[in-house]
């Protein structure tokens, strides 16, 4: 299974790619950012984050786009324009006819370091530690889209669990 | 010129396409809404309404699409996911390489009506009006559309207007 994480913005939209090999582990395939120009319209920068989601799709070929849940920020307005990357990134995502998974921020903290009010830092951390990284991803908006990617690859893993965990009860 | 306007909403996006004709006098080529299923995930939905505006596109050929700007609704969530739309309907637009057009509803109203507080009813009043219509495009939605469309076609005369009174001064 191949699950391509991001994390929206209309200046920077992070992305992770990671894939589950045999046993369970996780792999990273790729992170980066899409990153639009400050002087471009934001009709402009949803096409450059449309496109280039759509890009990410046709090259990896996923099997679910995880992405955050719409979040409430301090600033409303902020918000309101971050809904317009969202939209796109959803369209990109419902043309390829991918799985669509969506998160809010503190389930993405729990899955990845077990704890919904873990720092930054802290899921930063635990992302290197499940990829087996030296380093976290950079930059920050990197790691975001690949942790996003991880909470749909690790609650994917709960039913698999629980169904090995039925099959040891048949057993006994 | 021909205009394509834009009420853009998640369940019902209404539109209206103007043309411009000698003289100035506006003429209604077509309106109507764009309706997704209330069952449907939002990403289908802003399929729907992409797939939707940019089959308008295609038929129409607009040279420039209109619509309200950012307005903060009284339901910061109904606002953002508002957001989402607006962004997919940007994009189509933007894919198309069509001028596009952003309007507060108040200078919709002001446009249309000459009054920024303008009421639902006079705005539909003089919409009928200014396109020698019987009664006013049905739904309300459909009319929200035209009436975007119009504050284009009207703010593209008045520079024209501009020149003829900068000519009839020049000629004095």
């Amino acid at each position: 299974m191949i699950v391509l994480g991001i994390d929206p913005g209309t200046a920077v939209t992070g992305y992770g790619v990671v894939k589950k090999e045999h046993l369970g582990q996780a792999l990273l395939i790729e992170c980066g950012v899409i990153r639009t120009k400050p002087r471009d319209t934001l009709a402009h920068r949803l096409r450059e984050i449309h496109a280039g989601v759509t890009e990410l799709i046709d090259r990896h070929r996923p099997d679910a786009l995880a992405i955050e849940d719409i979040f409430y920020a301090r600033n409303v307005r902020t918000t309101i324009v971050l809904g317009h990357a969202r939209g796109v990134i959803l369209l990109a995502a419902i043309q390829a006819e991918i799985e669509i998974s969506e998160y809010p921020p503190a389930e993405i903290k729990k899955a990845i370091v077990g704890n919904g009010n873990a720092t930054k830092q802290q899921v930063q951390f635990m992302v290197s530690r499940l990829l087996r990284l030296k380093t976290a991803p950079q930059p920050s908006d990197a790691a975001d889209g690949v942790a996003a990617a991880l909470t749909r690859l690790m609650s994917a893993q709960l039913p698999r669990i629980a169904d090995e965990l039925a099959l040891l009860a048949a057993r006994r």
